[in-house]
């Protein structure tokens, strides 16, 4: 790091040691700059694909119900829908504000790009630590209460439901992984800035 | 930011337009270093404390049970565990692995505290970030089980069970509210150095 200059990054030391001198080139903050449109873009379109194939999930099946021991096996029509489990409407609001708020801070970064660092990147920066926090607890509630329906609980009494409803836990299987490719990108939007100036320095 | 200098920050631009000269006293740092160290402290207990609080809880209750219509009802103990649903193992083991990186990026940062920006602060600022991710997702994980241990879901059948394990659910929320403390405080060791060092260049 000491009087280095490297790639495109120039960095001098001061000659009184009171600091440094850091010459940006253009290359450098462009790299960065556009992995981050590239990741806001996947951001988006993940979340939302996310949201609506949990969002459009429903299946009816013919449950066999035994009201009575003395009554014949009654077959009835029963319908699974995303919203009867408070986890599925807390992970399809996680992907939705996460979706909305990447649309919204591509324009933002597109708006500012010339701007350079200040409060808007700043604020930026809080929000998508803000949304790795909200997905990644979403599509955790999700997953705990998925796992549920696929394999059930005999120690609390919880059968699974996967196998009377599994067009509904396939699209919920699917809509979580592309919700965890979202919030993957979502995380390297914090991550891939500050290791790629590193590499740029060194 | 032109030619202002507040606070602790010299902003100066560079009479060529090529790039700023930031002259960072001693003092922004160490405002910066002092809360970093205090939140990775804070983290550090709060994920610690949160393991015990669920590793230790256990309750065994007499629960009625109905083998047979013809039959009287038996009263047996049942005892509840927390590794009985997985989401709480994912959660306990989220909360220990939180734990033993606060303690170990805490020395780490208090080893490498005068050497400045380099490998060892983007190493320590990608693995707070994958640790938000992993806390969050064991909070929601471990709060969507303990959300349905409580009031149950009638669309799937899956009855409470905090009725009558009353002092094991409320472990398990005391628990989750210090995880959550734990997790915020690891969010704001990605939030506040950003805000700070704003704050004072502007």
């Amino acid at each position: 790091m000491e009087g280095q200059s490297k790639g495109s990054f120039n960095v001098m030391e001061g000659s009184e040691g009171k600091g440094r001198e850091f010459v940006v080139e253009k290359s450098a903050s462009s790299i960065v700059g556009t992995c981050d449109l590239v990741l806001r873009i996947l951001a988006f379109l993940l979340t939302l694909v996310a949201a609506v194939v949990i969002g459009t999930d429903k299946q009816t099946a013919i449950v066999p119900i035994k009201l009575v021991d003395s009554m014949p096996t009654l077959y009835v029509p029963v319908a699974a829908k995303w919203h009867y489990l408070s986890a599925f409407v807390y992970y399809v609001g996680a992907n939705a504000i996460a979706c909305a708020y990447a649309i919204l801070s591509l324009l933002l970064t597109l708006a500012n790009r010339r701007k350079g660092k200040g409060t808007m990147e700043t604020l930026i920066t809080v929000l998508d630590t803000v949304m790795v926090a909200l997905l990644f607890s979403g599509n955790g509630a999700a997953m705990a209460v998925g796992l549920l329906g696929l394999q059930g609980n005999s120690h609390v009494h919880w059968n699974k439901v996967c196998n009377e409803f599994g067009k509904f836990c396939d699209q919920v299987a699917a809509s979580l992984f592309i919700s965890l490719l979202g919030s993957i990108a979502f995380l390297l939007l914090l991550i891939v800035p500050p290791v790629l100036r590193l590499k740029q320095t060194t």
